[in-house]
């Protein structure tokens, strides 16, 4: 219960930027970190470029409790997560023994060659530790405050579950939503007054566009309960007492 | 055709960093950029919080010729995007006169009231023109090399298709993909000769999966047509050298 936990993403990949892939693994991480009390403040989305992956890795990894990166652990010529990552740390990528055993192995066990190209897959910084795989055997890794995982949703979501049981998380950010039928031009002073009372809450405004007309989710947050609480039902009365009809209630 | 335009997006919101909304802009901006012949080299997604999109914005603004912003514009106490625009390049953020009455215009029509709240949609930093906002009035705005737009994504959407026509374009890097029932083991060392064999050519390997089997997506990116297609090319054959039936071929 004592503090703050923060954490950045770091995606890696061309074919996130070219819209070949759409991103599934951003919304993911936000709603785990969301529910386990660790601030997730920032993602960045970079090419398959090692100064790009570098500059943004060090940028990030000073500046939040913990780092996750997704894409480029794979063995082809355009994978360099490992590489990048070890030149942030400045120490050596090198062919890490336990994962050349796992993959040697599983290889073995289905009869195929384990190849030059096969082996990049146990190579990752001098230091790090397995992030195991339960899906496709070759582990991601972890060094510092950076956890470096596969880009395939299915292994990412794997990989991170084996991952969130070592975070250190913080005090949760508790939410409650309250919807309102009103767009934002309507909740918007009577709102900012509730934020001005609750300074200790975080309430924001997510304007949502159907069929011609808006409609507001209003989201309280805040570390204490009861102060959610408080804040809420402050949210829920300006809404019922804007749904009462008066005749300066503008609708709109 | 004279060179390399590029491109940075900015995504501003704390419920895209809870997880509370999905993304759905990157992938279209990625997309359009993709079909224009920009290249978006960058995205981040950043909290609803000045400094940390006073810093992200001017960092991916020196960097890139177009940076796109999604989020943060609307009337409401939380919408700060204006603001922080305004505070990094340094100019006051006020009202603008010609948004002034094109929502004055749009409340009186609908008969609805002009407020305070509704008025902070008109601010935006001095010197920066309008981008049309064909479906909630509201406009986004432009300054510089940055372009302002509203996060939902129909209207984001609208206001890019309104961007697009004033963008200078690069020349195009065109793609092309090529399916491989293989998995990145077995195709990864004949793909990274053909990409040392093409060195003008971006060659992709996206692994895929699906029931347990993994296949890949190999994607050829060149700016030349002649050189896409003679890579695709070596990289067909390759795929269907390795179909053949080969005692040293395996699949995995």
């Amino acid at each position: 219960m004592d503090g703050i936990v923060t954490a950045a993403m770091l995606v890696i990949g061309d074919e996130i930027l070219s819209g070949r892939t759409k991103d599934r693994n951003i919304g993911h991480l936000a709603d785990v970190m969301t529910a386990i009390g660790i601030d997730l403040k920032e993602v960045r989305v970079v090419a398959d470029d090692e100064p790009a992956i570098v500059d943004a890795l060090n940028a990030v990894r000073a500046q939040y409790t913990y780092v996750f990166t997704t894409g480029g652990i794979g063995p082809t010529h355009d994978d360099i997560t490992a590489d990048a990552v070890s030149v942030a740390f400045g120490v050596p990528c090198e062919y890490d023994a336990r994962a050349m055993t796992l993959l040697a192995d599983s290889y073995s066990r289905r009869g195929i060659e384990f190849t030059e190209t096969r082996k990049r897959m146990a190579r990752m910084p001098r230091g790090a530790t397995h992030i195991d795989n339960p899906v496709s055997v070759a582990p991601g890794f972890h060094i510092g405050n950076v956890y470096v995982m596969a880009g395939v949703p299915e292994i990412f979501q794997a990989m991170l579950d084996n991952v969130l049981p070592t975070l250190k998380t913080g005090t949760k950010l508790l939410s409650a939503a309250v919807h309102s039928p009103f767009g934002e031009g309507v909740i918007g002073a009577p709102l900012a007054k509730i934020q001005k009372e609750f300074p200790a809450t975080i309430i924001g405004s997510y304007p949502k566009f159907r069929d011609g007309t808006f409609w507001t989710e209003l989201v309280v947050r805040a570390r204490d309960p009861q102060m959610l609480d408080s804040a809420r039902k402050a949210v829920e009365a300006m809404v019922e007492e804007l749904k009462a009809p008066k005749e300066d209630n503008q609708l709109a």
